[in-house]
């Protein structure tokens, strides 16, 4: 019985993790998958389409995303359970991420290091926490501890998502009809949204014009977009629009449309707007190979799996 | 009776605030003081030497910050109560811009920020959070609040005071017989102590090479130094070269020797060193105003003052 590893560009770190936990698995690196009829688990970032239905005993899919937007892409990807990578240890970056964002537009870094390179002390009003209303794309696993974390520090929260939610202490909006109320309240907006059809390019002009114009009343200079979901959610061209005509104050991008962002893409020199090279939930191959492992247990004693995949809804 | 605002440069804004309060009290603007005789109180930062004994009916002095450094520069002082500004707008805000510069450098934004500056994706290991300890210098209001944020970011959190203190999920060290096994476990220095005789220049090319280099061989880089108590703690030649030596990794400086810190400081271009203008915990006129007038009406009516400053520690 084999585990294939395959699409990641950590394939080989995520085998010698596996290797060295000593399952008793076969563990093997695509494209050296050896005897077709032994490969019955696979742990998948992106493969190549039409691959994955060549194995005939293919029982489990793992995908090393929380997202899994880069396995259907696939066609014809078998009729297997598939399980999404939820853990501590990504949900823990993910929070470190957008809590960091969110607090360098509070406090107004990009100007801050701008005026750093042009040697000036300056002041600039900063918003208190209180004063400052985070608004969540997506109430996950992911966007249910961010906004446990923000709400620690005093921001005001709240959240918008496909179906109802109820989360204490985050005034939540749904669906279609909820979302304009829930954007024109919204001072930062913070996306992890799945991308699905229904949310394909959701972060366009329209969106931005709707957020919240009310923060440059008060202290906070205008609105700030942080997407830390997936790239395919925002048009760029929008949002380089929006930054300009000071519609959106600032942003920060960790998901491109194309990835890795083209050095040639004009998102890397605009001066209120930070780029990451999708490192925001990169988790660790120890973290990847254990959760991986405890997952093809589950399956071989017949427990249920963690994190199934709805492939009807997506995500 | 009357309340004078005496040094800082937002007098006036603390004057205006002051007078919507409808307090009631003549509020006056250094050096307008009109009769000295009617002078009971003094909202002060930085007063100019001498000039606070030359009111005869001063009652009370309320600093502007939480430190009062600014105030015991003056040797002719007089005895009378000094309280000192601790407000939940300030802490907040500490808490705040503490947060933001320990998850900048925990996940090594100085390093992605001159990647975008070179178009450059590119991946750096970075630490969870649960792999960094966090070592934080003065466990006051602020340092406790800030244990406390960072705490539930999954931090590992130890603290260092003058004397012995306990906080619940902190590793305690007190006094100069602590100090050194505090600063062989800290990743990240965050320093909010007061300035005294005994604190300055504590940070120091000697402190600096003392502190854990254990993190290199983890996922951390080095150690990092956050200063946001007051510049007079440093001696920022021995930052500048603990930093070229790479013994320190990076550093957030809010506060300097000279402030504003002059042009041609080379601290303003280190690559591996935020500045900021003293804006770490800058309150709002309205909540010092507020503070002030609070003092003052316990001060009449015979209440206990908060937050009084004890003339032998200095602080």
């Amino acid at each position: 019985m084999a585990l294939l590893i395959i699409g990641s560009q950590w394939s080989e770190e995520f085998a010698a993790a596996a290797r060295a936990l000593n399952s008793g698995l076969d563990i093997r690196v695509w494209p050296e998958t050896g005897r077709i009829e032994d490969i019955r688990y696979a742990l998948a970032w992106g493969p190549p389409v039409g691959v994955l239905k060549t194995f005939p005993n293919l029982e489990l899919i793992i995908s090393v995303g929380a997202g899994v937007d880069h396995l259907m892409k696939d066609p014809e990807l078998p009729d297997v359970p598939i399980v999404r990578y939820v853990d501590p240890d990504l949900t823990n970056r993910m929070v470190s991420y957008l809590v960091l964002h969110v607090l360098f537009h509070q406090r107004r870094m990009c100007e801050f290091l701008e005026l750093q390179r042009e040697r000036k002390w300056e002041f600039r009003p900063e918003p208190g926490t209180h004063e400052v209303r985070v608004g969540l794309m997506g109430l996950g696993v992911m966007g249910e501890a961010t906004a446990k974390a923000l709400k620690a520090l005093g921001f005001q929260l709240r959240g918008w998502s496909r179906s109802e939610r109820n989360l204490e202490g985050v005034e939540c909006f749904a669906g279609q009809g909820g979302l304009d109320a829930f954007l024109s309240g919204t001072d930062i907006l913070v996306c992890t949204l799945p991308l699905t059809p229904d949310t394909r390019g959701i972060i366009n002009r329209d969106l931005l014009s709707k957020l919240s114009q009310h923060g440059r009343h008060q202290r906070m200079p205008g609105p700030v977009l942080i997407n830390a979901g997936r790239g395919a959610l925002q048009i760029e061209a929008d949002i380089l629009a929006a930054l300009d005509a000071g519609e959106l104050y600032a942003a920060s991008l960790d998901v491109f449309e194309v990835e890795p962002l083209p050095a040639s893409s004009p998102l890397w020199s605009h001066p209120r707007l930070i780029v990451t090279p999708h490192n925001a939930a990169e988790s660790t191959p120890e973290a990847i190979s254990r959760y991986t492992l405890r997952q093809i247990r589950r399956h071989q004693a017949g427990e249920p799996l963690e994190n199934v995949v709805d492939r009807a809804r997506g995500y």
